[in-house]
């Protein structure tokens, strides 16, 4: 594993190969295919035989309905289901606003962003350089954690989108012309992380994307403000993790999910199109790759073993995966089972990642530096050693009542 | 000033004094009458033909239309309106989605908080102590920066609302029943509030009451998911600040504003009625009456001077102002009159209030402390001489760009 130079190394795939690719990691070769939103595995819940079934129903049903499915096992209580739901809320209202008179669902926030006339012309003294400063310090100040920009890969865009109504693919609804990605991330509460496998846990996820819609919506509004068009998305319309790896936001990990600096894989993505001319950050890399090459905790603790051990493999592993890109690819159909087995969410993976660790810490900043050395097999054993990733008592979550 | 210790003793006003009165500094008399939403001043703006003005429509309109109003002033420049704006767009959303449909506006939130039906029944550990518990523990997790509890005290509630649509009262649409408040409060950005006068200034403001609102709702959820009613409500409904300094989030300042320990007055409250049975937080002082009563520098700092030099009297100053209760009273009218002369609000008071610091800092939390002693007439000298207040260039907020 120490021979893991081979991860800059990145073999020509034609025509569908980027040199983006040499810096992200990703091997695209000549069978690549875009995906279309039908085959996410949250979609596939809706009209795919071999995922579909009564436990699916019952499980979306429990973030809407009076709660039935609450348990006397700590984590699954009464409370901790009324937070999980509670923490959705946003999320849910604003997805939902549009789905019964547009067919709109998941996220495709375009609806909201059209509610308010922009300007109609950008000043002139908006230059790209100013543009990407502005738009930066307003995500901040909106409420992103972390953003970054990349220019529009139409490799993660989807074929098409998915219509819940109809159960069938329809047009993807992103305007031409959009040839850039404003990418944002938003932090996940670390201890209700900590307490997974639980109901709580899965508040983390819900208050995950409510802070990312709050910030999502607003920040495009600055931009059709400025006088740019711009487009909000959140799981809809392109995959996140490629494009907020290509904007800077930090590297892939063996669970197949995007890790931070900042934050390790704890946050959720969202992400604007617009015609905004920018500047493209870079991706970085701080050795998340060849830490992952040696360490694989996630795998081990995955119960039902949708996460991969070796080394990266060209997918696809189900029809909900991309084709001909070399990657670690998890089976999000093993994973989806366990949540609908367990009625809520699961963050195993998030829980037990090494860099699942508070950075505002030095000790941990240090950690995260020499995990990116030669010593990153010792990193990853003391991780274990050290007991970091165990659950934490729901209970103890909610304090002393 | 310094035989301040008269805050302490409140007058009896009859049956409209409340023994929390002692603790609030509220002196209410036998001439007290609870108001009218729709005296508010920003009600009056619609009906009022002493307040309402092209001036104000024009502000009111600012908020939405093509940013026809930037001009080429430090601060006042498109990008800042953009923001400005942007950081409304949570708040107009949820505020305006009924109002064409309902007729209501200005943050009556319930019908939001009616979208998905809660518990039916609470469940038997649910005791009020744990309650209290637990809705803090939720509050702060979905995204209040404070949060406390007081008893509903009808004084502080609406007699009536108004209706925007109609130009006059209607009914009050609170149910009967819900005899508990929780009262949150979000921070805003201290940096742009350092930038007033200036639209980026305003930003704060839209993002303190779009992140109230998204913490309000999400807790809402909440606690109906618990099993109990609960509304949801910004403006609306009944007065926010004395509310919140009976639930032991702040005192009361000259400015007329709440100021909480943790950020002074750089505020944005908001409140949930509720049934759930829970236990009232204390109001507590940290000596900001004494110190008000030496500092006066809001009073010297308001362009308009809507804000009282001397000692707190009885009110009405103007029909916004509550009848029969001595305290500090600002003159809405004055207040209100220069937002719309410069076309966006302002937040001098909130900028020049010895109370807005980093409280993060140890050296400013001795500060506060010393401020409640009987050195607070040297801090406020000190406060002044080291130049604490001034105003930030809004371009240096934006940074390099």
């Amino acid at each position: 594993m120490e021979n893991s130079s081979q991860s800059a190394q990145v073999p020509n795939g034609g025509e569908n190969s980027r040199p983006i690719d040499k810096l992200t990691g990703f091997e695209v070769n000549e069978r690549f295919e875009r995906l279309s939103q039908k085959l996410d595995v949250f979609n596939r819940a809706s009209w795919d035989e071999g995922i579909r079934s009564a436990k699916v129903r019952e499980f979306f049903e429990s973030y809407f309905t009076d709660l039935a499915k609450f348990r006397p096992v700590e984590g699954f209580t009464h409370r901790d289901f009324a937070l999980r739901n509670a923490s959705w809320y946003v999320a849910d209202f604003t997805a939902d606003m549009f789905e019964a008179t547009d067919d709109r669902k998941e996220g495709f926030l375009d609806t909201y962003t059209m509610l308010r006339p922009g300007a109609s012309v950008p000043p002139p003294e908006q230059t790209p350089e100013r543009n990407a400063s502005d738009v930066k310090r307003a995500a901040k100040f909106l409420g992103a954690d972390l953003v970054g920009i990349c220019e529009l890969d139409e490799r993660w865009v989807y074929t098409h989108n998915f219509s819940r109504m109809k159960l069938e693919e329809k047009p993807l609804a992103l305007p031409e012309g959009l040839g850039w990605v404003v990418v944002i991330a938003n932090e996940m509460d670390r201890g209700a992380i900590e307490t997974v496998p639980s109901a709580l846990s899965g508040s983390a996820t819900g208050q995950g994307y409510s802070r990312d819609i709050i910030a999502l919506l607003s920040l495009t509004a600055f931009i059709q403000n400025l006088g740019y068009r711009a487009v909000a998305s959140l799981n809809d319309t392109a995959l996140s993790i490629p494009l907020a790896i290509q904007a800077g936001l930090g590297e892939y990990g063996r669970h197949g999910l995007l890790i931070t600096r900042e934050f390790g894989p704890r946050v959720r993505i969202a992400k604007i199109f617009t015609d905004m001319p920018l500047v493209a950050d870079k991706p970085a890399s701080f050795g998340v790759r060849q830490f992952c090459e040696v360490c694989g905790k996630c795998a081990r603790s995955c119960p039902p073993k949708a996460i991969p051990f070796g080394d990266p493999e060209e997918g696809p592993l189900t029809i909900s995966n991309l084709k001909g890109v070399r990657k670690w690819t998890v089976e999000p159909e093993k994973c989806f089972k366990f949540w609908t087995n367990q009625g809520t969410d699961c963050s195993i993976c998030i829980r037990v990642c090494p860099y699942n660790k508070d950075y505002s810490k030095l000790v941990y900043r240090i950690g995260r530096w020499l995990s990116g050395t030669g010593l990153r097999k010792l990193m990853a054993w003391l991780d274990d050693l050290l007991g970091y990733g165990k659950r934490r008592s729901p209970k103890s979550w909610w304090g002393r009542s």
